[in-house]
């Protein structure tokens, strides 16, 4: 492809960017969470391009958004075909650059319509797929949206509350969506070939290696947990310190155990957060009794991040013992690591290199949409270098040209993608 | 005094307290907030109770009642005597037990009819004082209106508002007082002999001595420090342990270090508490970079406090320097400690050895308005032991004969009180 193709691809991701990222739920900020009115206009603004683009277009149970561009044949009537899946996420975290997700589900879109544009069908159909529950901003579940297309999604999830008290199932209704229709979100094994992404790396490594795309091996496991810590209220000024059942203390040194748990295995690439902690009654001068905080816990391989999940249960245990507090952990989410399909890779691989890229390769340490389509298809994933490694974060940046090469390597592969290939 | 005299006394300040606890805001909690229709219900029914136990009933711009039981001679006409005041408050803290405060208030009137139904005057006039803002509950002020008695009223405070935007000045014309008359409620120094409140301990530490009163020693000190953390947001799976600067794991140290160097200083009863924080962005998979939160510190005199204060600044500072972060704090209130008139202790030791109690001493961790009647007069504090030390809270609770023995105790320490004490 040539250069001028590339930065003209790339100049059109970002326009289309800039036009996603103003429609947000706060003023001066990046923010848009699932099922809110705001993901559904960017849903909608989506669904535009992808029938712009030539593809027929439908929202399933979960408002995923699904372009469909009709193989040989199927376009002129004939039976329905497999499908390439390519997509990524529309929702955001709160305070969001404009790349992570959506760079992913525009890069879909325009290689399709550089398809329409050559009026070039495959002997397999490409379906664009925009999810709205990646990032888990708003109700106590991730990839739902995902799941839900991988015939994965659970029902004990329809009653989780949002931070307003909504439910799901209630968010879902007002959205115009029927939590009824769950089931019929799920597509069939034999209707899908394959599922690849565009992602930004929201690491340093690719910037590190001066590399603009790099492919991924897998996506590192994780576990959520909400540990929730219970002492005993009282007047800040009165209960001396030796009689004190402080939550917030004992929660306190629950994360900087947490911190600890993770800087001592670094073999495994393991990190660990604590983002969101709500201290009640939360007033200045009562001494908490309820502390509730998540654990977000990630490692490259499955067995050590297991074992640091028992012991940080272990020192949370004794943190609460000796302070007369008690502790509960409940672990909501918990996602094994996933490997990305080595046929899969070798494709992006070779992409590259068509484009005169080296073809570095990484570890996922952020969750992704594949990790739900991997229960259904094999998967894969194009990492595209992004400024210091920086993402969740409104100085969140990925260059024109990156994301030119981006769409052009998705457009080389889908051009070279052997349905039979997995067989090989 | 006869032990069924007590318990008679005791009957009388439940029922007392009883009907105050009905008037309230809330249908199935009690909370009386200043300057609302039920703080001007119970202000009514505190006048009533002060002119049938003998006393004249007026009020000031700030609502307080003020019975005046007059001196010998002053009754006959002669010329007005200077004042032994004691009082406490009406209004209550969202949710409030029915004891806080208004026990003060009730004792008083109860002491003032003991010595109605003797025909007893003495060469000072007592007034019972009800003040409408000790608990802060609605505007951004405390202990307004025992500020205005004492002189200390600053006219700033006039603008501030409550939670639905009313202004104190707007609210006190609502009431059908004159904010203009602010001055006029200022109490002159040789019009007050001292100040003495009965109030219940609202902490574990008589219960503990097994004593049904004490002698407060003084009203601890205390700094509110706004504490704000910044580091750098990022995202919970791509940014290695290393790399990191993770504002909520610093604070969480400068949690820990606060509850250390009060657990330092029990010499200084010092107490530190932190009891609200907040997160920010505040999402499970980001690495904070805002954290704030309030440190709330306390002791039994000044010079801890401050030393305190400042190794608190200096290891928060050493604490955010170690991993990329700053911090600032922000002091937003510092209340001298108010130590309690040595010969008022001395009387109030007395009146509870004569009705053969033991008189432990003890430094009030809770604010009180004695905070700004220490600016007109000498004070002093008698705490009655309340259960658990629970306090703001409906499960507070004092006994009836634990509630008699204090208007007892109130009543000998008037018996036996001499103007020209202090000057012994």
């Amino acid at each position: 492809m040539a250069s001028h193709d590339i930065e003209r691809l790339g100049a059109r991701a970002e326009a289309m960017l800039e036009e996603l990222a103003a429609i947000s739920e706060e003023p001066d900020r990046l923010t848009r969470r699932f099922l809110t009115p705001e993901h559904k206009r960017a849903a909608h603004l989506v669904g535009q391009w992808m029938a712009e683009a030539g593809m027929s277009v439908a929202e399933d149970a979960l408002a995923t958004v699904r372009g469909h561009y009709a193989g040989e044949g199927e376009a002129a009537g004939a039976n329905a075909v497999p499908r390439l899946l390519v997509g990524s996420h529309i929702d955001t975290v709160i305070n969001a650059g404009k790349y992570d997700g959506m760079l992913g589900v525009v890069a879909g879109i325009l290689a399709v319509e550089h398809f329409r544009d050559q009026d070039r069908r495959f002997p397999f159909a490409v379906d664009v797929l925009a999810f709205g529950d990646e990032e888990g901003s708003r109700f106590p579940t991730v990839l739902s949206s995902s799941a839900a297309l991988a015939g994965q999604f659970e029902s004990r999830w329809l009653p989780g509350l949002d931070g307003d008290g909504i439910p799901l199932e209630q968010a879902m209704r007002d959205y115009g969506l029927d939590p009824q229709a769950v089931a019929a979100a799920a597509m069939r094994r034999d209707e899908a070939l394959a599922y690849v992404e565009v992602h930004i790396e929201q690491g340093p490594v690719l910037e590190h290696q001066d590399a603009p795309l790099g492919v991924v091996t897998s996506i590192a496991g994780q576990f959520r947990s909400r540990v929730t810590v219970r002492g005993m209220a009282g007047h800040a000024g009165t209960v001396p310190m030796a009689m004190r059942q402080d939550a917030l203390v004992a929660a306190a040194e629950m994360v900087v155990a947490a911190e600890a748990i993770a800087r001592e295995r670094p073999e495994a690439a393991m990190v660990a957060t604590v983002g969101t902690m709500k201290v009640m009654p939360g007033a200045a001068n009562v001494v908490p009794d309820i502390v509730e905080f998540v654990l977000d816990l990630r490692a490259s391989s499955d067995a050590p991040r297991v074992k640091a999940l028992a012991e940080f249960t272990h020192r949370c245990e004794k943190i609460a013992a000796a302070r007369g507090c008690s502790v509960t952990l409940e672990t909501y989410h918990d996602c094994a690591t996933a490997a990305c399909a080595p046929w899969l890779q070798q494709g992006l691989a070779r992409s590259l290199e068509q484009l005169g890229l080296p073809a570095p390769r990484l570890v996922s340490g952020a969750g992704h949409d594949g990790q739900s389509m991997s229960k259904l298809t094999d998967f894969a994933m194009l990492f595209v270098r992004c400024k210091g490694g920086i993402s969740h974060n409104p100085a969140e940046f990925a260059g024109i040209r990156d994301m030119g090469l981006a769409v052009a390597a998705l457009i080389t592969f889908i051009e070279n993608f052997d349905p039979a290939g997995h067989r090989a």
